[in-house]
């Protein structure tokens, strides 16, 4: 089978998740195009070197924009932090590369657009990684609402709920800090409810939105302490503010008339990754939770009046997505089959020469919706998402 | 044990509730005061007389006045339809009788204010029925938060849950429209849930809120339909429209910094009565479903760490509220048991002569709340609850 | 509507819920025979004379001889020790009076052969009181597997899991004393699955049990231990022999081919009450724990292929057993209401002049199958239960 | 890292999932001894051929003899079907190979001490795939019992439920025929629950079972049912007997004094693969199912007397076996990840030059608790392990 050429831009925790991805493909998904891990590109030229060996990719490299303008590359996938994505990606479509862009596509609405216009201009393929679509219960979800099988629309909330920073003592780490993560729970959390609700649900009319930073203040942690030291002596100096929302709420009123709720927030003690949905439609219901990432819950208003009930659906069955390359019902998958999936699809677009999806596009849209919600916040009101 | 008399107007839903909880009472608490069921009172005769006597009341009435008039009331429990609280309870208090009065306390926060005053002018005790604060599980919550053991709260989130309309050949039953129940989902489940966040977390600061009605109208029920038969003779004219909400939500921030978010429904399928909270401090978590009432999910980052994670607590052992009557730790209670502890809680306010909780301070607290929402609905802003 | 008059033996757990069931039923199911709580009986005078009082009996007497000979007594309702069942029993057939009895009917299958007669030949009405079968989950399953929903059953297997004897430290109490409750778990909590068996899928033919005491010795409780000090200086006289099993485990084949399996425990750390069955089918499964009692879990093999699944069935809709005389669906019930739905089924017999069920032949063929994992478990052997 | 050449035997379901262990063990736990995917073995040349390509075997043979010579191999793995398990081993063994054999073991008790023997006379490490003890939340419930955290256990009842072929049609395969597939659920399923039990709680002293085969003769596959037309003209020849059992259950006495109770079945509607167990001890109890494999519920008799239940361990935290190499908390791993753990373990003790755990003596032992209860069905009867 033909082979598409990868060049990966970041080596971390998604550089981790993609590269056992491109690992895994082959042997599962034999029909596939292949993608060849062919370099891994990282600021670090030690903690790459040592990232090529340990994921298993043939070369690696400091210089991102030489990457960039090989010939023997494909596909640029972009996994570095997002202050840079911008930059990348349009240098990558420039030189015609297929993008697959972890999320969030960038900063501001405004770049992610220039993003989008850059890779439509080049004409090449372009993808964004909101890889919780890819989980086999959340596609039943997606099959039945599709299949009108849960009627009209009428309810959707969801909520992303984690517990990494509930201590004050928690240092101050990067994602803590607006200049370089861009956003708290918000656009970290928040970004994947929004856009399974653009991809379960559909566009939203309007929010309104609300947020917290609840301790304002952690402590630097080593590194940073160290250089604070030499400006300071008091002790005051080992601390810094924080400078991103730790939680952030909103509700908002779907195109289609469905009600919306969202929250996702750091500090909900005891959920170490409640990625969360529940859907009521006229007809039906589901109820999705990361943290059972192999079940559905579903309900039917047409069945038995005496056995009426939510069913837990096991998506591995014979009838629910990928789940013939995986192992027999029942046998569960986890986390990182996610990815799998999502680089299944980017194969797919590439061979069929079409776009995948999830791509810029949505990308543009969760961004704006993300906006919306900062300026709703801001400004205290409701605000049309087709304002920004 | 001394007695307390009970006069009582209204014999449907909570009629026969509270019936029953008077009727229990002094088989599984001897040592309290004990209720007499003395007079049911109702404006059909033949219907409050069939009451009487299958619920257990000496005597039956149709005039409400002169029950309140009685040398030999102790309490006026009234459980009327909303719309007439006002009236009977400043009758009541006039009269000097106590009163017990169902949620809503009143249509507007106006109408429960005057009855606030009328009752503390009088020197009566008063208390309004938000039953579900006697849920054993809902009580170990507020002990847990009373006694620290959750920390510092950052997020309660409650969701009422109900889908009883969702057909829409459901038919227009008074329920829905507003000149009859006041409010919808709103005033009926929402109200549940406000009361629980001022039990458990406190007051609110400021509201934001949205509501639909899915369905506009509704096929008017056989008596109605009769009546505008009679006035057109075309289809359209059996079909009437809905005029409450059938679903509100809210978020809210709390005087203590709490981020709150609410939702009331009658439109998710699959759930009955799905009155449930979550709460998130900094030292733990609870969760709590109504449908499962004797259970409480309990977390605690003090937890040793590689053990933690939500217990789930049945509220049937010695150490949980009311347990020492009822069953062996196990033998779960119902619904209704949240009616007779919370007629325990009247008849220890009588014999210790203090006010009861909640009383009409609570009434008019959630009323407060209620009336804010709309008014944030109604003018699409967030609203500051002390300003109504 | 006419009454039926009781006399009460016993007044202590089982006294409580028999006396509240008699007094709820009149209010829930006024077209009903009304139980009259005429006369309670028991031995010790000022104990029996509060229970009368605070269970709102109107007569109370120590004499539980003459009760039986009164001509205004129609039932006599047997809850005392175990071991005066029989006596009673036969005497109250010999009056001619209807008997409610407790599980287990005796104390030896003999024993309740003889009580059984006894009614038989008295023409009396008989009742043995197996109450989770009156649980309206219960009920469910039981209409599944008539109706053939469930398909050829399979598979049994039920486990009543308790812990409230886990401490060492807890005293010798009655309970596991042999010669004062004939047996420990297994006729305790294995006879409620036993007949839970018989009522669901039908006789069995052949048992093979196990059984353990884990702590071979208790200290005496504090009377008891009062009389051994006496006895006795050194510190092994306050402790004594445990002489009932901890908990018991068999294995049957059912007369219909389904295989079954059975633990009674009350070692069990974490269970309260967990009396819990699973049932499963050619074409389908339910599984019930009384720790969530209004709920079944119910399987179908024919459901639409993408959305199979336990259905969490809350069993409390218009479509469930009784149901309509409670609260709107998703209220629940508890404990309490299975026994007011047992004399229910007392009360229409009595009116109906048929058998209620379950009645002495259900006790009779409990006690059998005890009596046969027993044989089973003295000769370490199979044994066919008709053999006894 | 030095590498280890793995020689393999049988490329279908297990083929699989050792072979992706083989290929993702390197990229998650770098520090470990690599093993090299040399040589994969199959009797059928193309369908060994694909299988090398799809899961990335350097080379392939059909001569399993041979490759059992070659000096460029350090292990071979054998997943080919029971009935040869005993021939390769041994074969292995001679040539000093180290051995990682599938369970179960072999077909009889005396053949698996046979292949142990051989093995240790041989000097190698020998493995047995026992991969359910590499579940991060099993592990957890063993280490809690090492540590005294459970306290002295009592009981252990184990199920291993599937519903494969719950329906008459499905057809006679290699699996439901006892020449090929040795046994029925008892050996695929029931020895993984045996193996739990050695593991988490001891040896056993005693058993007894019961088993049932519920459908008799199942349609035979297109294959062998071509081949017995030509036999027969009748449609009865389209059928075949199943000769293995649809379901086995056994009771046990653990040399510590436990309880046990086991139960294989291929006939539970509903459960594709619940492999489950309780524990419960005199200070706490665990239960797990392997539908939810990364959790564990946790109860601890200590906990608060107001807070005391089952916890949810979401098993993915930093304090669990293996967390540091995969995902953050909360995000789950699947079955794959067992066959990674347990092939980390052969690694290891490969390096440290002991034997792995499971072995082949738990090869041994498992077998003769499969064969005590094969003796104990045959002869309806106890039988002493020990005895085998």
């Amino acid at each position: 089978m033909e082979s598409v050429k990868i060049g990966m831009i970041g080596y971390k925790f998604m550089g981790k998740a993609h590269s056992h991805a491109y690992r895994d493909l082959p042997m599962f998904f034999p029909k596939q195009l292949r993608p060849e891990m062919k370099v891994i590109c990282g600021r670090n030229s030690e903690g790459v070197a040592q990232a090529a060996a340990q994921f298993g990719w043939k070369e690696y490299t400091t210089d991102w924009k030489n990457l960039i303008l090989r010939d023997d590359i494909d596909v640029i996938d972009i996994n570095a932090p997002s202050n840079v994505h911008k930059e990348i990606a349009l240098a990558a479509a420039k030189a015609g590369k297929h993008i697959f862009c972890e999320k969030p596509l960038a900063l501001t609405l405004q770049d992610s657009r220039d993003m989008l216009e850059a890779a439509e201009a080049a004409g090449v393929k372009h993808m964004v990684g909101f890889n919780y679509r890819f989980t086999p219960a959340v596609m039943l979800a997606k099959k039945l609402i599709d299949e009108g099988r849960l009627g009209e629309i009428v309810h959707f909330r969801a909520w992303f709920l984690q517990d990494w920073i509930v201590d004050p003592a928690f240092p101050l780490v990067w994602r803590l800090q607006k200049d370089v993560a861009g956003s708290g729970s918000h656009g970290d959390l928040g970004a994947h409810l929004i856009d399974m609700a653009h991809y379960l649900i559909g566009d939203m009319t309007e929010v309104v939105g609300m947020n917290e930073t609840f301790i304002k203040e952690r402590p630097l942690p080593a590194a940073m302490s160290g250089l604070s030291a030499k400006a300071s002596k008091d002790q005051a100096a080992h601390k810094g503010p924080v400078t991103v929302d730790d939680a952030t709420l909103f509700m908002t009123r779907f195109d289609n008339g469905a009600l919306g709720s969202f929250e996702a927030t750091r500090f909900a003690a005891g959920h170490r990754c409640t990625n969360s949905f529940e859907i009521n439609g006229s007809k039906g219901s589901v109820l999705f939770d990361f943290e059972r990432l192999n079940e559905l819950q579903v309900y039917f208003v047409d069945d038995a009046d005496d056995v009426q009930g939510f069913r837990r659906v096991l998506a591995t069955d014979a009838a629910h997505a990928y789940s013939d390359v995986w192992w027999p019902a029942g046998h569960t998958i986890g986390y990182e089959h996610t990815f799998i999936h999502e680089v299944v699809e980017l194969m797919e677009a590439i061979r069929e020469d079409r776009q995948p999806a999830p791509n810029f596009k949505d990308g543009v849209k969760c961004q704006q919706v993300l906006e919306a919600v900062d300026l709703s916040i801001a400004e205290r009101r409701w605000v049309q998402v087709s304002d920004l």
